[in-house]
């Protein structure tokens, strides 16, 4: 099947990608052919070498997984400010890739990272503050939320200073 | 802000969700405010509590999200069959929740939960027959895959029949 590795490729390494040729090659074969939904982008979640909790999900362009996978430094597609964004580039907060996995019909991506200690604080991911984006638990029967992280790992202000907040209602 | 849980209620389990407010109340807040996307649906990574690996990333729907929170047993949206989908219905591998997270703009779901043994396999979790969906690592680089799983825990023909196959390409 390594002839299917072009058509679909595109940009500086085009050979990363093959196409998506039928439903075995992309469950049991060997060939990254990832699976972009209609807005060009695949789902990440991220998880943390060392603690082995998840960290983040974000969502990846082309680009971004092709930088991925060449740099080993997490890259992601911001869909709130509409930018590539290589983690840590503002926060210092690297994502170095221990090992990255595809699921089985490769429309999603599990990165396991080592986390760096960024410009002003320890390690962390969340642009609130905390080690990981999913720092509340959700009581099963009433929805209730409770802090899961009880300290902030670092202050965003001093991290991001008036930079927009990428939360949207 | 207590007051604010009407708003975008509906269903059965209308009082578990939140109307989104601020900012702060999503982030910092101790209210269920998911945030669904332009076709209804919250991203959910689901990890293994044995193994602690992530087992699988999928989507649900409100009905899916309440049905999760008020069974303690994982429901999804299918998108590739468009239906509501209690994992473990036709195949018996059930996702009992240990614990439900969310994240800080409250647009993703962490689900750890453990697996039960199906109809005729060991506990699984992904149709093609691995434990993990994740059953593949991507070399960094060369994009190439190799298996992390080696063996199937069960065979997908004797659980699922002549099913369509999921994987759409």
């Amino acid at each position: 099947m390594s002839n299917s590795i072009t058509a679909e490729t595109s940009g500086s390494a085009g050979l990363l990608f093959a196409s998506r040729i039928s439903v075995e090659q992309v469950e049991e074969g060997f060939e990254l052919a990832p699976k972009f939904d209609r807005d060009g982008l695949i789902a990440c979640v991220t998880t943390d070498a060392m603690t082995r909790g998840v960290l983040m999900l974000g969502y990846m362009n082309r680009e971004a997984l092709e930088l991925t996978l060449l740099t080993g430094e997490a890259h992601y597609w911001s869909r709130s400010r509409q930018v590539l964004w290589r983690k840590g580039s503002s926060s210092g907060l690297v994502q170095r890739v221990v090992e990255m996995r595809i699921d089985d019909d490769q429309d999603a991506v599990w990165l396991c990272v080592s986390l760096s200690s960024g410009i002003r604080s320890e390690p962390a991911s969340c642009h609130v503050g905390y080690r990981s984006c999913f720092y509340r638990t959700v009581e099963l029967k009433t929805g209730k939320l409770s802090f899961a992280e009880n300290t902030k790992t670092f202050d965003p202000k001093s991290v991001y200073g008036d930079a927009p907040n990428p939360t949207l209602l």
